[in-house]
């Protein structure tokens, strides 16, 4: 089974024909000016910077959809660290097939192995505080599932998937519900409609939220933008009652303070919306 | 005729729909569990980052997809330049429908004017140099169009959509061509056979191969990561007998100084593969 | 040429796709917590009732989808008739795949073969009689194709696919006719300008509307909930001048006596809108 | 927000497409041979049989997508409970429309409001047991989030849509993990692996791998075809630690005395795979 | 219900799409250069050569899909007999649309015209005879439909939509049934097995195979490129036994002749493949 | 790579579906009927006219798609020149696929043919006049790519591809620039507009108008249904200055005198809008 089904199942056929269709619709003009239809090559894609790999399934679909005699060879796994200079893999048939491909490939490769990259970054800050840290929905639209996976190669965890599979009570959810023992009620309105095989989480602001959260019996608490004195107040307070996930205003430089904290969950929406791309190129040799 | 369609014509119904699916396939188990049905509220997205809004009718087209009875009004136009705290754009209609589409619209909106607010950076880091700041094929799959839109939004220009629309010949079809005259025998090539509507750029990484490019008659040269000094050579060499493109290694820190070796185009992949996302949220009342 | 074609040419990789999604979109989490990505296992389904099976080649194709590198190898055809723990079908290959494939394979299973027992259930209480047991257009929407190929594995004959191919004038195409000689002048109607490759066949409720249609050159007449003696009638009446169709009404328990009235025709609704699924699993072994 | 988005978010413009083409992909050849095209007409779906009423929403879809000029009522809503002879919807416009939407909306509506009327069937079964009935993945292809939500309009409760929002480790991942403790072991790498919003749900079929299941701390346990003595004994053992789902063998005969064990959930595959579709008719008239 | 449905349902969304991603894809860049987004104007399309007009739903559907506040009126109806000069439709909004949306609209408008006039001259050349022109499977992939509703606009008669609505055996099943007595034999294996409600049309090329197949209860015969006298035998030998298809090297110049040798139906592959488009343009004039 | 991502990167696999499911949706039910499942087939496709193939790719996608197991061999390549009689591809296979697919890959490759044996002659007739011939926008819709493609297999060269490809200001946009000097402004707006890598084409009526056009720096003029002697005359006006092209009203008959008026390029819309099928048949053998 490939790493695209463990990722969740999705099929990237219509992005990759979708993508290929934006890039190549109407043929790749100046590769059919000077390059032979009958030239053969061998591309070995190069990390230019240090960063931890993903992404390598859905590039090698790529070559295949453009061309499916072209062999690609992954020569490191996803989650792999890589150095600058270092082959990620090797693609070798047509050479036209090859420049035709090549531009996706490294779009997706790019942006996939920066998020793992990135992750990898979070993940090595924190690391021996027992923090987790775990991704957000904010993904790029069509690329979700692979870039949940990113961020596993890169060493974090995900959160849901989406708004099916977790609970999630946040602030709009609490303004609807309203009063002040909202968190409360919100609370025990999911555990009575909300299926039952799904935990059911809140969002605090407050440590007397987090009172009300805890004795409506809720499984997880997301703490927002507390700081992190007031975090360490409510894992006391908590006792191991809850997961208590932290959220809001994290960066590099403020995480492993929060981290410090005792919370078990740090969830990171910059892992997937501003991670900057992973620098890789293609190097072309005719054969 | 909507943004969209001037942005190059494509359907965003599909990126939609799949992305719906990836976040509410099986439902919103949380605002089904806390709101009812018949609840009413009123969304306004806040920008909470000064920056460049972009991607305002395809945040519309999410919210009617999701809901066609939910009223989206954008308050400021695509490429308004916006303040900490200004009110973007408003939402009214059913409280559940504004929560189910909330995520995927603020995930394109915070995208899409991430990279207008990145272009507008560079725009003005070269502000009055004649240079015009243009983007590249480093986009997001499936979003090109969209991204492309935002570059403009940004204040910057567009380099070929994809490869049917320019010819530019890189160092790889040099590579494929071969010989010590390759820039001039792969201008000729692509003279004779690119489609006659195309006008015909080739990359160069020394002020020789530049020679050669102009002496073969093309009519861009892309100057690859050339020191400032040689391309201010460039520049005297060209005599504006081509346009000349900057390119690589391409950041904040170093693009004046680029500007002003008189280049008439700096590429920046970085406008639309790294770009972060602009802050913006939806703020929530009940109506 | 497999069976889906010889079944009406249907790509079912759509419907296969988006079930997938729906069962496994955003990844199978028992099966990835639980099971390594090398586990390699042989999964047998087995008949747990008796039935008729009918479905296989759309089975292989599910587990194709997840994973092309697992072996489905039929041990059984469509249309056996098999006895409760009977082997029907192996599969090799990753345990993840497997069971990631499992419940929509026997999803589709289940109900065809369902669909395929019922109408042999039919097929054999008219055994004899001369009369045949046809389908209709109550089908499970997406599935109809392979539904209409499950009564043919069951023994029956297909009425027609669509309203297409074939031309049946119902009360309500009656209605709109209006007169009392509207049986008469739909089918002049019909004859007149229906596409000339096809039949024309007419409801009629009584017997005159049945002398009607038999004058007015109906080449089949559909007999709608007549009592088996007005039947009886009507065969008498037509004396083979067109092919009476039974309908309405038809159950296991009166199917018997409709078919001994004469006519050539019963069609059963019953067959793919209310046919129980056939009890079908998957025994698991790990290699 | 309509229906449809309540019940998980899908697009079913693509299974009515389809299903449009299958019935219809070359005309309507009786219709369009007796009904002119200016004809009007009326139509009323009526109840031919008790039950539970669900599907509407998708059912205005169809007559929507043949003809938008088409003007459909409900009359009542999804999960009323209707009598023989009862008017559930009117659709009014082109004849030639009403007839071409006719059968794809009945076969749509029929076994939805099957899926409901089988579902109430259960719930009365089972009233005031304190038992909740709940619906199983075993779907129809590619109306999975429909008759999840006819479950609900027949007083059900939805089990887990998918693979990917529910963990239930069961036999076959049982087999893959081995050894003699392999309920109490899979539990504890599904609770270290699993998203952690996730309740942990196991398989178990004697007593014995309850108390393992319990010990290793599942929240949920399915009682895999135990005799109700069994689990009344599993009840008391499990002493509210966990929530008990009783599976297999489940029918309108044996499902009260299942209730009375003092289960917490019983799961009825053949809520979904089993149901008979509810007679339903369109009667026609000519405005 | 509109024209499309009429012509078989079939969404021409899709294809629409299709056809507007390649032709602006990227984007109109002479428009979008040289006209403002604000500019409105006023097209009106013209015939420039006699004709009959066929395809007025689709094209308004073009640019409905590229701008849909665009008011698009036709003035005259499919079916309609044109002079040069005549205005056949008129399309009012913002002049980028009314550009962007132009050469989709034209090219359906001139196929489908050029199919419809092409029908109409040899439909007037028959005119009399009795003889019936129908269209054959010789259709433009994806355009079946609207091909054969033009074919209807032309005052033809459509044949067999494809090949699940009529039997028509020909020269290669009868090859692949064998023997001298082919014929016979494949029409009884036909009238045995093809669904009831079609009637059983075979081809051939001798008397002797039409004695067979008249013998053998073919409900039409289809004539292979029989000299005109043998066709008037032909007609005298079945005496009206079945219906008579004449197939074959029909052009404008033969077609009376074969017509007036007493056939019911003359099938002319060139209806589709080879009609040369109708010539029609769009005005265009500023609001 | 494959002949069709040449040809412009488009994945057919959606119009062979489509195509299929208009012409075999229900399934052959002749063939279905007359021919057993396991008789084997080899189909020769041979030219009945003299012409130039394009299009065999297509054609053995078809079979392909059709069942995978048929084995299709072009025995001449694209762009081949074929006499009549001449062995074009031979497929070997299921007697029932080789049927199924047979009309699908005739209909595509009589076209497409068509399309380049129409070309040829064009070509044929300008020949060692230095003009080229060249395509239009005027292609069937969802083909445009496969057409392109077969003007290029019939010796002409391809226009533009859509309208993101090339600059090309038309009497429309002049209409909507407006004032006597709207061809120079016109131009200077779209170079300062329209992506920096197109040529700018301009449409001009008069001598003054080419005059205003090559003023203001257009790269290449269309020379609008000029009368040859015009032609002449501009093509000395210009001196090299830019190219000139030549549409409307060209023939076969005329071609050539334009060609002789010095033009560089001629435009052709009928090599797609009005191309006569290539007469191809399917000779059929058991095997």
């Amino acid at each position: 089974m490939d790493g695209r089904a463990a990722a969740g199942w999705r099929s990237y056929d219509a992005l990759i024909d979708c993508a290929l269709v934006d890039d190549i619709g109407g043929g790749d003009v100046t590769t059919l000016a000077t390059i032979p239809a009958e030239t053969r090559a061998r591309g070995v894609l190069l990390a230019k910077a240090p960063g931890v790999i993903s992404g390598l399934d859905v590039a090698a679909a790529v070559f295949h959809r453009v061309d499916p005699t072209i062999r690609f060879t992954p020569l490191v796994a996803d989650g792999a660290v890589v150095v600058p200079g270092q082959p990620i893999a090797e693609a070798q048939g047509s050479a036209r097939g090859l420049l035709m491909g090549e531009r996706l490939a490294l779009n997706l490769l790019q942006r996939l192995s920066g998020v793992a990259t990135q992750t990898a970054r979070f993940v090595a800050a924190v690391e021996g505080s027992g923090a987790r840290i775990v991704d957000t929905r904010k993904t790029t639209p069509g690329l979700r599932a692979l870039e949940k996976a990113a961020v596993r190669d890169g060493g974090g965890a995900n959160h849901r998937f989406g708004l099916s599979d977790g609970v999630l009570i946040k602030d709009n959810h609490l303004a609807a519900v309203g009063g002040p023992d909202r968190v409360a009620k919100a609370v025990r309105l999911a555990r009575a409609r909300a299926p039952h095989g799904l935990k059911i989480e809140v969002e605090v602001t407050t440590l007397d939220e987090l009172r009300q959260a805890l004795a409506a019996g809720a499984d997880i608490v997301l703490l927002d933008n507390m700081p992190p004195a007031m975090m360490a107040d409510a894992v006391c307070i908590t006792a191991g009652g809850a997961l208590l996930e932290a959220s809001g205003g994290v960066s590099l430089e403020t995480v492993r303070t929060i981290a410090e904290s005792g919370v078990d969950l740090i969830s990171v929406g910059a892992l997937t919306h501003s991670a900057p791309a992973l620098d890789i190129s293609l190097d072309f040799a005719l054969e």
